[in-house]
Parts: structure tokens; C-alpha cells; sequence
């Protein structure tokens, strides 16, 4: 350690920094830095192994400031270690343009691992990033070369304890006996609008025993106290270890330190004077470093690239013992996935047997996992319904698993190296972990539940969609043919919400084959993918007169003769309806165009001739089909157009007779149809059926079943 | 106590009913109801205070079944304890219009208090409940009558322990010394998937008791264990109690019980009759309850009817000590407001100083909580931000908290009755709360939190909106203005995907006159509503010329002079921004229309004569102006108008740069109009400012910030 001066006129630097951004941008938290300093300080001065020179270096410690909203600590600490962050980035604090946003933002700043500041999700990210520490570890490590080894550590807060998705991922953890994952918690006892006695009485180290962590309380604003916690912290390698540090929020200022004044407001050019003051550090100039200090924390560079180069030195030595591992865990790294990957992934034919597209989904995942080794997920306690475990891929977690008398494993033995993880019922956590994991890199990994919980998790697929993480989710039971599990457990609005989510690629397959290129663009994108897949059989559509595919977004699957009179656009399970629909129509003369629309996202990207090539000229009259929410059709149909679809929720009966009951049937689409041409006897034949079985049923809330 | 056999066929009755209405459906849950009729019968016989004849009698005990999957439990024990669902009910289970829905409904069924199935929801909802009873006693209870005085219970499972949500409600609940709320946990130690243990190690106990809960753990197949844990957890007044109740799901299955295939499938026609033999039940007819078993049951409705009639004489004598009392209970009972109670909320002048909406909304609080003398909330720890508190109205919880140091409080002392409820950092145990306290009944209760957080509440919204709860969310910092909190923060899609959820109404207003009919809407409605809020402050409108107002949904706000060239649909910030756009097309020889839009919901329920006349002519250029996602808008632009809108994240920066950065100018929007019109060289001059800045800002990840 440092000596005693040193030691405090690092930390005050950091404490100078932090407010003196959030008084310069007159916004932000300057609480939290002030009081979480001398933890920060020692963890990065002692402990972090990094490399500010290169933040990309794969075998860096993981660092993760899930309280995002005290940003200015982290930027202080990336500028005082010797990241490409300068004094002028700090001074532009949440301005227009700077590298230095509100909230960290991954990719926006070097050294930042995560997006943060919705409470609960960093903690989360944490346990993935260090999922995939311990995955990469066993699959790539040899008895002779650990390339991959290093420490997970985050700062939380109040607001990560006890938000949801924090203890659902801490509940994960503990389970998992994340040996390596280190927390400190930020124990200030104020929240942003009061003191934490207002709304927490829990024991929050007792919670976190409970879990199975390894829990120490400390006095967080000793340095000495801090350093020997998280020694000890990584010397407990088979728990998750979290130090509850008592720290006082906004310490040194004289009127705020202690309360939730300081927490989410700048202090005030007065107060930063007087803080200063109180903490012997020069009022002027602003932004003030002491040069000591400054040398004091530079040594992160020199130590950084020591360390890089030492492990540059490991892996070429494991490189030269394991060609073959070392060259796959390089593609891994870099993202890529091996050539061929995709070989094995069967095709169907039209004709072939009825398969639902999670059944498909399913056949799919096994004819690649095993080339593709840093592909790794798993359920929300769903295995049987969604259809996504790897079978011969190994239980994800603690080799002490296998003395357990266990159901519903994949049942090919417990270890690290397994690609089957058990997230258990916590779909929010699942999320915010696979986005973790996504984070750290060299792994492909993905959750799954069914779609109408994807709500449940939906706050981290913003966040992967966001900070351009390759995350993988997979959603499936995705309409009312659910059937018997009613309204509850029915998609109505999901997959359109999801739509809405800027940088996701929501890809609805229709049959077998859109499946697995569904899979093949979620796999080779470099961005966040959701797959809403079928409970139901599903026919395999004849493609013979398709025009285009899976990856233009919407392309003709069946095509009129001429001009079409009028063309029907579908997604998913509805595309074979819309076929069937064709015929209907065919046989009273009319001609439809079918579109296969699987995804907005990638139809979106089409020049504008391709898509109207789809979409037929300007004026076709246009139905949509698709078993879920109307709204935001009309983008398509235009405001001439018609909707198959739902405005209201499900209902509890088998899933045909829901269809049914809503107008999915061939007879009723083709009656829409007729209806929009104007053939409105036509259509009133053809739709008897509908109104009566419609009439005859459930009475529904609000409107009609279909509009 | 029964003697032993006549408990036992009681409680193989109810085996018996569920597992026969999930063989006849061919679907659902029967492991669950076979290993918690035990704990069930004897929470219903001995303890549960309903009567089955009134299921709406106030005073009632409240029963969640919060795993909503054994249903079969729920509707066996309805049926049997007398309650208006025969055993043609039950032999519908899970079919088209029936009574018994796959999972319990609101309203589809008379005893089903929440909507469950969704897991945590119930456990969450149960909270709201036993709140809804504290504050209501609190409020109306005197010295000598006890008018409302009754025990909140669930059954809750596996799920429930480990849902975010359910932890965040039991953390809130354990703060507030809930001692009226009682949970039988069904520990089974298997999931739907697998054993527990491949997911869940966590000391369930001790995570509960770490949370200031009463935790008992017994053998839950002993009715005498469960009796005397109950009678315990009765006792114990100043904590929430949990019994840790060790059972065997798919009890006295040969083949299934003890295991996951009892979960979530039938168990086939031959483990039935096996299951029958083996636990002594006639394997014929099927659906056999004994009439001993029947008469036992039916005990119930007389000691139901007893119950209500003891208190029918408790309540007219507390009405005769207490008139003006008793009259606001039965008003708050009956889901009314007193007449006048909104005379106070004051109206704003245009030209008045700007106010945000969010600001308006807490003038509009202030002006009538004390005239709802039954309305009750709070927010997620941001009573400073979003402006929620009722001065003077007292802080919800435990008078003990008096003793407590605290910050961030009403400061009118703590109490039952107070107004103000603290939940802490956390959202979604918020939002089931408040659908929790709604189906209580007897209050109006809501909850508030940034809006970008909706998505972390977003389940429990949508279960408000289905199971038509009146449920009041108020969601404030409602756009990218919010500014230097960065895209994490800022609510792009978060608007339109509420929108799409049915049921639920969503209200922006456009300024302070329109949030007073906001939340005079939300307070009258019988149904969700969520009040989407400015950060910033907007224009008091002009609405002299108004054709319409909120309640319509959308409205003529500004108009033409004749036929509108162009029309400007609005919703709140972005109206003001319409009305300046209107005199800046003006003075370039262009008619525009002004219409705020504050909820689509209620536009649509608006006859077609009113939407023609607020939308114009078919063909009619129009341009959406609304700082969110811009797909769903073609539905009132249609496919030949145009959207001032987001396709992207947001950035951090002030709000005002943010705001012009992405186009939300006068300017802007006049030239996306003169574009519109075909008047391109006009627009591009317009518009150059907006080109240069949006060139010069921050690169944006995918399309531009306006489409």
C-alpha cells in the first residue's frame, strides 16, 4: 500500500473530479463518488488486474459499476488510470457528444464493460460476465495454461440489492458458487429520495447468506478495512462474495454528507468549495490532480502492460502445447463462429411432416451446438416447452452437483464446462445475465421462456438492443393457439412491443426452414436477437415460388398471377393460414400475393424497390394476418388496408378452437379479403361461421376480436 | 377439529375433483393440488372468514392462489365450499367459455380474487391486499367497532420464493409489519422442469427471516402442523408471516409423485385410477366427492353467512356511532368518489408561467387527496422527481417508524392511515401492490416512477389492464428531454408499447389543463389508467378554439381556416411544438390543423362521424409529432403522411439540445409538413439548421433520429 498521504490525496482526487463534473454539467450524482472513493480506490490501485492501454484485452478483470447513476467515480477513475479519456472528456460530462454520457455507456467510453443505471441489471451483467469467466475457464484452460482467469468485480448500491433482478441473478450466483465474482456494496444508507430506514428494513447481509455468498461488513470508508475484505473475498473460492461497506454518502461535504441531498443533485459551487475545503484540497483550480496523486495512479499503465504481456507470453506457450483449443478460443474472441458452423442443420420439405418452429427450433440448436463450443444457455425452468437444451451439452455449474439427486437435467454430468445453464424461474434475471455474458465476450449465449414473459424480462432486452450486445433470446408459446392456459400465458402484444425496441431483430419464423435461418442470422449477427417460435405444428411451407427470404425481412412466398388484386402479409404461425387463404380466394377469382414478413428489422433495411416489390403498388389493398395486437400494422396495409389479428387478450379453451373462435381460419381471412375488395356478399357468405362461433363464445372485453 | 377420516376423504375430495378436471381437460396442473390439499382444507375449514353465498361480502378473508397453474385447488375448493360453481363447471375446466379458465381469473369466476399465473403476481398482490386492509382500518376502524378486520392468505410456490417481483413485495411487506398477511408456501421441491435444487440451493427461511418475516417450516401433509402454523402466524402481529410448508407434489400418484411429471401434465387415465386405489378413493364415477366430505364442506356457507351477519350488526351499530364514517366506507366500498371531490383542482390560463406536467399533476394531487379520502401511493423512491406526495397526508406504515431517524419522508408521522407509501427501489413489486390494493377494493391506490421504468413494472400493468382492476400509474420524465440522464433513461418506445396493451388506458396530456382531466379520468374510471408526464414545463394551450377535449381522446385544439392543408396530430410536450409549427406554416400560406391526441383509447371509442371530423378528409396529409417510436402512427396518418418521431435511442445532454438535436423544432416540423405538401425547395431551407446540428451531434446507431 501507499502511504497515508498518497493515499488520501488519491482519493480526493477522485472526490475532485467526480464533483467538480457534476458541477460543471450543473447535473448528476456527486454522492455516491465522494463516499465510495476510498473503496474504489483501493480496489483498482491493488487490486484490479487491467490494462488502460488496451481495455480490450480478453483476460482483463471484469469491472462493473452497476450503481451507472455515479458514472462521474468511474470516468475519474478510466481518466486517472491511463484510459483515452482526457481531462476535456471529463469536462464535457453529459454533454452533447462527449465520451462521457450520464450513464455509462458500453462502446461510448473506453473501459466501460456495461451499460448501467437501471438499478439491479449491472449486478446482474456481473454474475454473467462471470458465468462466462468460469465457462471460458473450463472448456479452453489446460492443467498447464489458465488463459482464462480473472476476477468479476462490481460497485452496487441500495438500488441494486433490492430491485429484483438483482436478487434473481444473486439467487443464480449463489447456486452457481461463482467463487471469483467480488461485490462491493455501496451501504451509504441513503436512496435518492430519502433515507433507506424509509423503505428498507432488511437485513441486507443476511439476505445475501441466505444465497450462499460470502458476505463481510465493513467500514467502507478504511482503505485498509476495504483491501483485507477483498483479500479475503478471493480467497472464498466457492461463493460469491459481497462486502457491505459502510460508507457515508457525499462524504466531506459539510451541509450534505450523510443525507439524499447529495445524491442526485450537484452540491453547488458554494458547497464544493466549503467540500474542498473540509478535505484540505486546493480550491482552485477546478478538476485539480496532485501530481503525486497523478504518478500514484499511472502506475496502472506500467502495471497493465506488464500483466498483458505476461499472459501474451501464457497463451503463446499455450498456443504452441494446443493449437487446435487456442485457435478456437481466438474465434471465439473475436466474435466469430467456425466455418461450417451450420452444416448440419437439416432442411425440411414442403410435404414433410407438420413441426411446430420451437420443435424446429430445437433440431435446429442440435445439429450446430456442437460446432459452435461458446454456445451456452438455457430456460427459465421451461426446458420441456421450449425445447432448448443441448442434450450430451453438460449441466452448467458446480461439479458438487453431481452428488445431488437431480431431475430434469440434461443429465451428462455437472461442471463449468456445460452448455445447459438452469436460470431457474427468473426470467428478468436470465435476461440481464445473458446480456453479462454477452459482455465479457467469447461466448455466444442465450435465455429462453415463454413469449408472453418476455414483459418479464423486457427492461434487459432494451439494455441488449442499447449497448449492442450479442444476445440471443428465444420466446416461444408466441399466440393465443396456447390455448388452454388462457390470457395469462396468451402473447397478444408482445412480439409488436418488441418491434418497437430500437437495434432488436425480432424474427418470427413461419415454418422449419425460416427457423433455421432465423437461427443463422441470430448466430452470425453481431447485435441482439429475439426468435418468437410456435407451441403448435406448423406446416412446412413451399417455397418453390418464393422470392427472396428469411433475410430480406418479408419476401413473396407465394405469388399472384399478374398484379395482385390483393396481398396478404403474414408472420409466423399465420403464413400458412394466409396460403390456405390464397386458395380460398383463388377460387372465387380473386389473386393474392402472400408475404412472408418475418422480420420488421431486416425488411426495414431493403431498399426502397425491393420492398415495393413486396408490397405490390401503391394502392394494392392489403391485409395483414398475424395472431397478435393490430396496431402498428397499418405501416404496412397503409390506411386502406384490413388486419387479421387481436385487439383484445385470449381466452382459456384448446388452443384450435382459440384460433377458431378468433377468426384464424382460412374462410375468415379470405372474407376480410373479399370485404377490402368491396365483395361484401361474398364476404358475409364466407364469414358466417366466424360471426356465429364469435357470437356463441366468451363474451370479450372491448372491442371485437378482430378489426 | 373433524375427526381423521373425515379430513382425510375431505381432503381427497378435493384431490380427487382436481386431478379428475385435468384428465377430462386434457390439460393443466394436478401435482400441486395433490400435495396442497392438506394445507388447503385445512386453511379453508378451520381458518379462512368468507361467505360463499356473497364472495363480494367486504370483510372477507382474502385467499390468493399466487401459483396460478393449480387452479384446479382453487376452483375445487369454490365448488365445494359452496360457492356458485357446480361440477359442470369443473367438468368445463379449461374450455371455451366456461366458468374454470385455465388460470383463475377476475371476475370469470365468483371466489377468484386476482388474475394469477403469471408467477410472484399473487404473492406481490397479496401485500397490496393486507395494505389495502391496514390503511382502511387505520382509516375507519374506531375504539369500539372493528368494521374492517381481516387476514390476508396465499398459497405460493417454488415461483413465487423466487421471482423478483415476489421478493421485492415481501421486502415491502416485511418493512411494513404486515402482521394480517399469512403464506403457505408449497415447498415441494420440484418445478415444472426439474427438481428445485438444480436451481435453487438459496435457505429460503432464512431469506425471509432476513426480511422481518415470521417464518414457521412444517410438514405440510400434517393438517394438525399446518393448523397450529397458522394459529402462529395468526399470533404474531408485528411481521408477515410465511410457513415453510414441506409437502409431495403429485401426493399418492404411484408413478408421478415426488416428480416433475406430475407438474405441468395430466397424469393419464390409468396413474388417476392408480392414484384413487392408492389413496382409497372409489376409482368410480369420476369427479365422486362423499357426501360426508360434501356436507363438511358445505359447513362453510352457513358459517359464512353467520360471519357476514355478525358483522352486518357490527356495521350498523359503527354506522349509527359514526354516520359520516360509515357513509365515505360504503362510498369507498362501492368504488365511488364523494360528488365535488375534484372542486379544488384549479385550471391554468394560457399565458400563464409554463409548468410541467408532472408538476400540474402533483397541483392536482394536492387539490384532491384530502376530498379521496381512500387514495393512497406513492412511488419507486423518486417522491422528489415525480412529484407524487400528498403533503400533510402521513406516511404509510408502522407508528414505530416515529422512533426512527429519517430523511425523504411527508414528515406528518407515521401510521397506518398515513397517505404516502414508500416502496423502496422497487418497481415491479410496486406495480402488483397497487393491482393488489385495487382488488382489495375499497381504495384507489397508485404508483409513479420514471417512465423509461414501465418496463420494469410492464407485467403487473398488463394484469391490471386484463384483469380490469383500477389500477393508477403515473409515470413522469416521459421523452429524451429528460436530457442528461442519457438514453437509459429517456422513454422512447415505452408510450406506444402501452398503448398496445388492451384495456389499459394511457393519457399524455399536452399541458396543466389537460393532466387535471387526466386525472380526473383516472379517478373516475373503473378501469387502468397510466399518466405518461412531462420533466420539462410546457405552454398553458390556448384551447379557445378547441373543438373537444381530453375526454374525447383527440380533439381539434387549433384549427384551420377552412379545410386543413396539413393536419398535426400531438400528444403532450410535442403540442405546444404543433402550435408553434402551425403559425410558422401560416405565415408561408399553409392551413394547418392542431390536434392533441392525449389517449388513443379514448379516440377510439369516439363514433367515425367525430374521428373524421377531428382527422379530416381521406386524404388529407397528416404528420404525427411525438417524441417516441414513430411505428404505430400510420394508423391516424395513414400511409401517405409522416412522423416527427424517434427511430433511435436518445443521448445525453441537456434536454433542450436533446430535444433540437433530434428535430423537435418549429422549424422541423413546419418543413416535415412542407415536404409533406410537396414543397420541397421550401423545406429544405426550413430545415437546414436541423441537418447541420443532426450531422454535427453524436453518431447515432442505425437510421436517423426521425423518419
Amino acid at each position: 500500500m501507499a502511504n497515508a498521504t498518497l493515499v488520501n490525496e488519491s482519493i480526493n482526487a477522485i472526490r475532485t473530479l467526480s464533483m467538480d463534473m457534476v458541477q460543471k454539467a450543473n447535473s448528476g450524482h456527486p454522492g455516491l463518488p465522494m463516499g465510495a472513493a476510498p473503496m474504489a480506490y483501493t480496489l483498482w490501485q491493488n487490486h484490479l488486474v487491467h490494462n488502460p492501454k488496451n481495455p480490450a484485452w480478453f483476460n482483463r478483470d471484469r469491472f462493473v459499476l452497476s450503481a451507472g447513476h455515479g458514472s462521474a467515480l468511474l470516468y475519474s477513475l478510466l481518466h486517472l488510470t491511463g484510459y483515452d479519456l482526457s481531462i476535456d472528456d471529463l469536462k464535457n460530462f453529459r454533454q452533447m457528444g462527449s465520451k462521457t454520457p450520464g450513464h455509462p455507456e458500453r462502446l461510448d467510453t473506453p473501459g466501460v464493460e456495461v451499460t448501467t443505471g437501471p438499478l439491479g441489471q449491472g449486478f446482474a451483467n456481473g454474475v454473467g460476465m462471470a458465468m462466462a469467466e468460469a465457462f471460458l475457464a473450463a472448456n479452453f484452460n489446460t492443467d498447464d495454461h489458465a488463459v482464462i482467469d480473472h476476477y468479476t468485480y462490481a460497485i452496487v448500491s441500495d438500488g441494486d440489492v433490492v430491485e429484483g433482478v438483482a436478487m434473481e441473478a444473486a439467487a443464480i450466483a449463489g447456486n452457481l458458487k461463482l467463487g471469483k465474482l467480488v461485490y462491493l456494496y455501496d451501504q451509504n444508507h441513503i436512496t435518492l429520495a430519502a433515507s433507506a430506514n424509509v423503505s428498507m428494513s432488511e437485513n441486507v447481509a443476511a439476505r445475501f447468506e441466505a444465497l450462499n455468498w460470502h458476505v463481510q461488513t465493513i467500514n467502507g470508508m478504511d482503505v485498509d478495512e476495504v483491501n483485507a475484505a477483498i483479500e479475503a473475498a478471493k480467497a472464498v473460492t466457492d461463493k460469491p462474495s459481497i462486502i457491505c461497506a459502510q460508507t457515508t454518502i457525499g462524504f466531506g461535504s459539510p451541509k450534505k454528507a450523510g443525507t439524499f441531498g447529495a445524491h442526485g443533485s450537484p452540491l453547488g459551487p458554494d458547497e464544493v468549495k466549503a467540500t474542498k475545503e473540509n478535505l484540505g484540497i486546493p480550491t482552485e483550480p477546478d478538476f485539480y490532480v496532485p501530481d503525486s496523486a497523478a504518478a500514484h495512479f499511472a502506475e496502472a499503465v506500467t502495471n497493465g502492460a506488464d500483466a498483458e504481456a505476461a499472459w501474451n507470453e501464457t497463451f503463446a506457450a499455450y498456443k504452441a502445447a494446443n493449437p487446435e483449443l487456442a485457435a478456437a478460443l481466438e474465434l471465439a474472441i473475436a466474435g466469430k463462429v467456425p466455418a461450417d458452423w451450420d452444416a448440419e442443420i437439416p432442411t425440411w420439405s414442403a410435404g414433410d411432416k407438420a413441426v411446430s418452429t420451437r420443435k424446429a427450433s430445437g433440431d435446429v440448436i442440435a445439429a450446430f451446438w456442437k460446432h459452435v463450443p461458446t454456445f451456452l444457455g438455457g430456460s427459465a425452468d421451461l426446458n420441456g416447452s421450449t425445447l432448448t437444451i443441448m442434450k450430451g451439452g453438460g449441466d452448467f455449474g458446480d461439479p458438487s452437483f453431481n452428488d445431488l439427486e437431480t431431475q430434469g437435467t440434461v443429465g451428462d454430468s455437472w461442471s463449468y464446462a456445460g452448455r445447459n445453464v438452469h436460470y431457474g424461474i427468473r426470467e428478468h434475471g436470465m435476461g440481464a445475465i445473458v446480456n453479462g455474458m454477452a459482455a465479457h465476450g467469447g461466448v455466444i449465449p442465450f435465455g429462453s421462456t415463454f413469449h408472453v414473459f418476455t414483459d418479464y424480462l423486457r427492461p434487459s432486452i432494451r439494455l441488449a438492443a442499447l449497448s449492442h450486445l450479442h444476445s440471443i433470446f428465444v420466446m416461444t408459446h408466441d399466440s393465443i393457439a396456447v390455448g388452454e392456459d388462457g390470457p395469462t400465458h396468451e402473447p397478444i402484444e408482445q412480439t409488436m412491443s418488441l418491434r418497437l425496441i430500437p437495434g432488436l431483430t425480432v424474427l418470427r419464423p413461419a415454418d422449419a426452414n425460416e427457423t433455421a435461418a432465423a437461427w443463422r442470422h441470430a448466430i452470425e449477427s453481431s447485435t441482439a436477437s429475439l426468435l418468437v417460435l410456435s407451441r403448435q405444428d406448423l406446416a412446412v411451407l413451399d417455397t418453390s415460388g418464393a422470392k427472396g427470404n428469411l433475410e430480406n425481412g418479408a419476401y413473396i412466398l407465394s405469388d399472384s398471377e399478374g398484379d395482385p388484386d390483393v396481398v396478404l402479409i403474414a408472420t409466423g404461425s399465420e403464413v400458412e393460414l394466409a396460403v390456405m387463404a390464397q386458395s380460398e380466394l383463388a377460387s372465387r377469382g380473386v389473386q393474392a400475393r402472400v408475404v412472408s414478413m418475418p422480420s420488421w428489422e431486416l425488411f426495414r433495411a431493403q431498399s426502397p424497390d425491393y420492398k415495393a416489390s413486396v408490397l405490390g403498388a401503391v394502392g394494392t389493398p392489403r391485409l395483414s394476418v398475424e395472431a397478435g395486437i393490430t396496431t402498428g400494422w397499418a405501416e404496412w396495409t397503409g390506411s386502406n388496408g384490413a388486419h387479421v389479428g387481436m385487439t383484445t387478450y385470449g381466452l382459456s379453451a384448446p388452443g384450435k378452437e382459440v384460433l377458431k373462435y378468433f377468426g384464424f381460419t382460412k374462410e375468415h381471412v379470405a372474407a376480410v379479403a373479399l370485404q377490402l375488395l368491396g365483395r361484401e356478399a361474398e364476404a358475409e357468405e364466407l364469414d358466417a361461421p366466424y360471426r356465429e362461433g364469435h357470437a356463441a363464445g366468451k363474451p370479450m372485453d372491448g372491442a371485437d376480436g378482430h378489426s
